[in-house]
C-alpha cells in the first residue's frame, strides 16, 4: 500500500504486542495510507522503544510520507498505562516495570505520542467497526494468555479509579480453583485463558482413557479446540467447562454493565465457532430462564472480532486523532527535541 | 423542622418505597426546610400516586412554603425507570406494571417531577455525602429484599444500555444454587438477600442440633445476625456463607468497575458490624494474596451507609436540582395543567 503523495495531517496507530509491533497510517479522512508490522525487540526497554520508533518510521515511509506529516501517534501497550502522562507500568510481556514511554517516544519521533492500555484501545477500535450508534455501551473481551475487557461506556473509554477497570481475568469465579499468577485462587484467567486450557488438555492427555489429545504434545489451547471439533470426548469436556466459566463472566458483565454488545477477540477466540458456540450454549443454559435474559440476550449481542480487522491499531488511530481534537491549549510547535510535548498529555 | 419563611426555588427529594414515602425539602443552598414521611398507599396506582403527591404537598407545607415555591421534584422509585420520559415499569413493590408516573405527578403537582431508579438516586445521595472528590467512581450496594447496585462512574450516574446497569443481584454466583425469582438458579439475590438469609435460618432452626435460632420464629435475617452475634454456631455458619457470596460480588465489582469506594446499605446492612465484618473477613481471605488487591483494597474502601443519612431523598434532591441546571431550552412557565412540562425530560 505504497503511495507517492505526501499528505499532511496523518495519524499513526500502533499496537505494541509481546511478539510484534503493528503500525497503521491513515490520513485525516481515515483512509489507509500505510501498514506494517515488525517483530518486537525484547533486549531491554531502550531497544524495545527504538524498535517501536523504527516500525513507526517504516510505516510512515511506506505511506510515502515523512514524520513531519504526522500529527500524532497513538499506541496501545499491554500494561498499566497512565494516558495523561504516558507512564507505563507492569508491561510484563515487554519487560517494562515502569517506563516513561510516552515522553521517550515523543522525544525520539518529534511527534506527540499518546499511550493507552492495548485492550482499551482495541475496544475503541471495535466500537469504530460496529458504528457508534449501536455501541455506546460495549465491551471488548480479549481471551489469550490472559483475559481482560476494554469498556466503552456512554460512548467513551472507561478506565476506573486506578486504570484497572475491566480486569475481569481476575474475577474470582471458583474460590477453590487453581492458583492464578496474581496470587489468588480461582480467577477466571486461571480457569479459562489459553494457558489454563492447554494445562487441562495436557492433564487429559496424561490421564487414562482414549483421547486424540495425546497426538498434540506440547499441548496448546488451539489443539484442545481442534480435538473437540473432531469429536474427542475429553477435549469436549474441557471446552464445556472453560465455556461455562466464560459464560458466567459474560453474564456478570451483562448484569453489571448492561452493555448492548460484547465482542470477543484474542488468541483463543481465533478458534472461531469452536470457541464461540459452546459459550453461547452455556450462557443460554445458565440464564435463559431468567426474565432479565429476555431483555438483554439478543441473538447478535455477543460476537467475534473479525479476523481481518485490526482493532488494536484502529483504536490507536482513534486515540491519536480524537485526543488531538480535545487538546487545549492548542498544540505547541513540534520540535525535534520534544521538550514542549508534555502539555499535550492534558486530556 | 418547621419554618415560617416561604423561600423560593425549593427542591424536593422523594424516596418512594413499598412501605413509606419520604420527602425532603431543601432550599437552593441545600439547607433542609422540611421533612416528612408517610405510609405508602397500595390500593392501586392512582391511589399510590395521589398518596405520593399528598406527601410532597405535606412536606412543602411543613417547610412553610407552597408548591409554587418549588422548582422541581426528584423521585426515586423501586423499578425500571426511563429518566427521559418518567415512565416506570416493573415496580413490583408498588404494584405498577407500567405507569407514566413522571407525567402524571407533574400534572398533579404543577411542578416538574423527575424520576430515576431508587438505588441509583441513593448512590447519588451517597456521593454527595462522601464528597465528590473521593467518589468519582463508586458503588452503592443495597442489600434488603433484593440486591442491587447504584453506580457513579466518572462522576455521573451510570445506567447502561437498557437502564439495567447494577443489577448485581442477578449475577449468577452458583449455577447449582437455589431458584431465584427471576427464573435463573444461583443468583446472588437468591443466596444472600434478606429472604434467602431468613430461609437458611429457618432451615437451621428445623434441623437437628442445638441452636438459638429456634427462639426466632418466624425467622428474619435480623434474627440470624443476632444469633450469630450471640455466638450461635448454626447462625454463624449461615452468616459466613452469605458473607462469602457478598464478598465475591464485591470483588467482582472492584475488578470490573475499579471503583474507589463501595458503600453498603439496605435493610440487611442495618445489622451494622455483625453484617459488615464477616464480609470484610471473607473478602480478605479470598483476595488478600492477589497483587491486585494490594492496590485496591484500602481499609476504608468499603463502608456502611450511616443510619442517620437518608441517601435516597438526598439523591432525589440532587436529581431535582442538577437536572434542572442542565435543562435546555430554558424551563417553560410552569402551569397548573402541566402540559408544557414534558420538554424538561430531555436531559
Amino acid at each position: 500500500m505504497k503511495s507517492h503523495k505526501a499528505p499532511k495531517g496523518l495519524f499513526v496507530g500502533v499496537d505494541v504486542g509481546g511478539t510484534k509491533v503493528a503500525v497503521l497510517v491513515v490520513d485525516a479522512g481515515y483512509q489507509v495510507c500505510g501498514y506494517t508490522n515488525v517483530a518486537t525487540l525484547l533486549d531491554g526497554p531502550q531497544k524495545t522503544l527504538a524498535g517501536i520508533a523504527g516500525a513507526i518510521r517504516r510505516g510512515v515511509e511506506l505511506a510515502g510520507a515523512s514524520m513531519s506529516d504526522v500529527s500524532a501517534v497513538g499506541l496501545g501497550v499491554p500494561g498499566r498505562v497512565d494516558p495523561k502522562t504516558g507512564l507505563v507500568r507492569q508491561a510484563v510481556n515487554l519487560g517494562w516495570e515502569e517506563l516513561q514511554a510516552g515522553e521517550m517516544l515523543s522525544a525520539q519521533l518529534g511527534v506527540p505520542c499518546l499511550l493507552e492500555n492495548d485492550v482499551r484501545l482495541a475496544a475503541l477500535g471495535v466500537q469504530r467497526h460496529l458504528g457508534t450508534a449501536s455501541s455506546q455501551n460495549m465491551a471488548y473481551v480479549s481471551i489469550g494468555t490472559g483475559i481482560a475487557a476494554g469498556l466503552v461506556l456512554n460512548g467513551r473509554i472507561y478506565r476506573g479509579a486506578h486504570g484497572m477497570a475491566g480486569e475481569i481475568g481476575h474475577m474470582i469465579v471458583d474460590p477453590n480453583g487453581p492458583l492464578c499468577l496474581c496470587g489468588a485462587h480461582g480467577c477466571l484467567e486461571a480457569l479459562a485463558a489459553g494457558p489454563a486450557i492447554a494445562r487441562l488438555g495436557e492433564e487429559a492427555a496424561k490421564a487414562e482413557g482414549d483421547t486424540l489429545l495425546r497426538n498434540y504434545l506440547p499441548m496448546t489451547a488451539k489443539a484442545v479446540y481442534e480435538a473437540a471439533t473432531a469429536g474427542d470426548a475429553a477435549a469436549r469436556a474441557i471446552v464445556r467447562q472453560v465455556s461455562r466459566y466464560l459464560a458466567l463472566a459474560l453474564q456478570h458483565l451483562i448484569v453489571t454493565y448492561d452493555v448492548e454488545r460484547i465482542v470477543l477477540g484474542g488468541g483463543v477466540a481465533r478458534d472461531r465457532d469452536a470457541f464461540l458456540q459452546p459459550i453461547l450454549t452455556e450462557l443460554e443454559r445458565l440464564w435463559q430462564d431468567s426474565m432479565l435474559a429476555g431483555e438483554t440476550l439478543q441473538p447478535d449481542m455477543i460476537g467475534l472480532l473479525p479476523l481481518d480487522y485490526d482493532a488494536g491499531t484502529w483504536g490507536a488511530v482513534v486515540l491519536a486523532s480524537g485526543s488531538l481534537a480535545r487538546v487545549h491549549p492548542p498544540l505547541p510547535e513540534i520540535r525535534e527535541g520534544g521538550e514542549e510535548l508534555q502539555s499535550i498529555y492534558v486530556i
